[in-house]
């Protein structure tokens, strides 16, 4: 693309935080975005050029946001890649990642076969519909098992652990609907790569390692406290994960590094793979909670990797500046309520700290807020600094 | 300030490239900018909440800013001191820096007076209204002398050299107005220090290196390529600077490093400074072209700086990341036409190189456009490699 003005502009289905901080990173390099979002005034709004108000699914929305834009992306999984893939042809506006890729992406039992096929290690899984099929698959799998929703799930919801065959029954009527179920990993850690597919260019970020609670990710920790063998073999397989992607952009691909097997683990198949190995736990296919690092970590963010991959613009350095960890700021109240956070003075006169937050009006609780990063030397005085920043920032009245 | 939503909202006055990147910085800390700008789609409105489209004096836009906003600050000098005053005090919305700190900005002999006074070093200076009085200054300062108009100038505008008695009459005429005259320092390097003053806190950025061509700035240099008991001078100067201003912010605090007097100076009264001295050169009360570097250099851009200091947040870090150099990009054609940017390929392929395009609808000659930074480890190298980017952006056909 050549810079002029108005320079080129992307289309995003999607507005949330992820939106914002796209439009954050397109500003500087004269690249201009307008979302699409239901929620009106959403977080992306106050920072790009305009918001389309409208459903992420709907079509005269999305052939509304072709209209303004040069290209179209997405930024949240909700969107409809079948609505993408007619206004793309109808326009003429490009796509990326492509319809396909998301299509694959949100069934999780399309996607997990999609990726065993092409050679990448996952957990093993079975698709089950049925309760029978459910203890089944448990039985070859062992106890515990994770029953997985195939569409619509995020942050953990939609999904439901199986610890024994007194929880087949409930577990299966909780899902509510088509389903997989997955050995329960033994993992030692989790780890994220954020890859990138440009205009015949692919990439990888340095290894994240994310800590999570209750399904919900808490801190990254970049690079990964893990061997310099398992975070290469942690690119590798997100490299062969991309191979798999169409189209271009940033995909966030949550991997497991396994640990010695549980004790007394009922599986009765066995072959659980050796320590140290990893596996491909999810995909999503744009920028992801487990990067934001980058952005004070990396010569380049993953949103600013975004930006210049969907327009297919060259790819820029994915080296790592310093040590880096964040940590997610949620919602810690009990109720739903008008978002009014305290603490942030200590945040901002902290060193080598910096608060994001994401401009929603209302919290809720476990929402994500914002987050705060900060680079340094010593990864675990990073984190424990962290945490404590975080543990300042509160809702509560 | 609490963080709420909509989070606290800067008012702007002036809405060009420093008002972009005013909004660039301000909204991952979760803070809104409302800009006014007569020019309709400023290169602030598309990464801004909004745009009025009003004049920087017009006291009915300001009013409406004021409205619109918890705080008030502005981009450019063009800002009416009078109307800012009046609209403060009628509306109760604080500004930052005071109207009182523009107002003798403004004016390059109340400035150079109010800061000699206070015990600031700066060149010889006079004031002159006529012909007559420029003459006799020149006798007292020698020749060459540069001579001002107080009001209005930048980026050399507003500037005129005075070779010797012969130049006096035309020089008086050019200026057209209330002048000032002042020796033409033989200076080593030219310098900047970007001061900011928080609520109770004071601070300097490290020493930037400037160079100028034609009176514009071409690179900055970080740190400046001096001995460090003199980049320590300059920051010991800036910090005295700032104790004369009033209010919040960042201050452009331009500076020179004197060199070896000029052979065959025919200068008269002969108290030229020794050499490697730090005198004032010009001020602005607001970020400035010379800091943009601290955006990739620091932990703390300026903007995110100026941003945090209007609304009396804690400053952050001053603190250096790695050796950092910019070039601007300015207009390289002959006449005013659309702006349309080719070579940039090249920047965003370039490791650690970094575009910042101001999304300006048209492009006239040295018209700033946008700038190029890259961080590293040797200064002449960037410099070099710097320079070699710049070269390569062209509006030419």
């Amino acid at each position: 693309m050549t810079r002029t003005s108005p320079g080129p502009t992307v289309g995003v289905v999607g507005g949330g935080q992820l939106g914002r901080m796209l439009g954050e990173a397109a500003a500087p390099l004269g690249v201009e975005l307008v979302v699409a979002d239901p929620t009106p005034d959403c977080p992306a709004a106050p920072v790009v050029r305009d918001q389309l108000v409208g459903g992420f699914e709907d079509e005269s929305t999305v052939r509304e946001l072709a209209a303004r834009a040069d290209l179209l992306t997405f930024e949240i999984e909700l969107a409809d890649p079948d609505v993408l893939e007619r206004v793309t042809e109808e326009t003429d506006t490009p796509v990326h990642p492509a319809p396909e890729t998301l299509r694959i992406i949100q069934d999780k039992l399309v996607q997990k076969r999609r990726l065993a096929d092409a050679g990448v290690p996952v957990p093993e899984f079975r698709g089950v519909d049925t309760a029978d099929e459910l203890r089944e698959a448990c039985e070859e799998l062992g106890y515990p098992a994770m029953l997985k929703a195939r569409t619509g799930g995020y942050d953990g919801r939609g999904n439901v652990p199986v610890a024994g065959p007194e929880d087949v029954e409930a577990a299966m009527a909780d899902i509510a609907g088509p389903a997989m179920v997955e050995e329960m990993v033994d993992f030692e850690r989790e780890l994220a790569v954020m890859g990138c597919l440009g205009d015949g260019e692919r990439d990888t970020f340095p290894v994240t390692e994310t800590i999570h609670r209750e399904e919900i990710l808490r801190e990254s920790v970049a690079p990964a406290r893990a061997k310099e063998s398992v975070r290469e073999r942690a690119r590798e397989v997100a490299r062969d994960v991309l191979d798999v992607m169409e189209g271009r952009g940033v995909f966030g691909i949550e991997l497991f590094q396994t640990g010695e097997p549980r004790s007394g683990s009922e599986r009765s198949s066995g072959q659980r793979p050796p320590e140290g190995e990893i596996l491909l736990n999810e995909i999503a296919p744009r920028p992801h909670n487990s990067g934001h690092w980058t952005i004070e970590g990396c010569h380049t963010s993953q949103f600013e990797q975004h930006v210049r991959a969907v327009l297919g613009e060259p790819l820029g350095t994915t080296e790592i500046r310093d040590p880096t960890v964040s940590a997610n700021v949620l919602g810690d109240i009990k109720k739903r309520q008008d978002a009014v956070l305290s603490g942030e003075e200590t945040v901002l006169s902290t060193e080598r700290a910096h608060l994001h937050w994401y401009g929603k009006r209302e919290v809720y609780p476990l929402r994500k807020m914002g987050h705060v990063t900060m680079t340094g030397d010593d990864r675990e005085q990073l984190l424990a600094d962290v945490r404590g920043l975080r543990d300042e920032l509160t809702f509560r009245a």
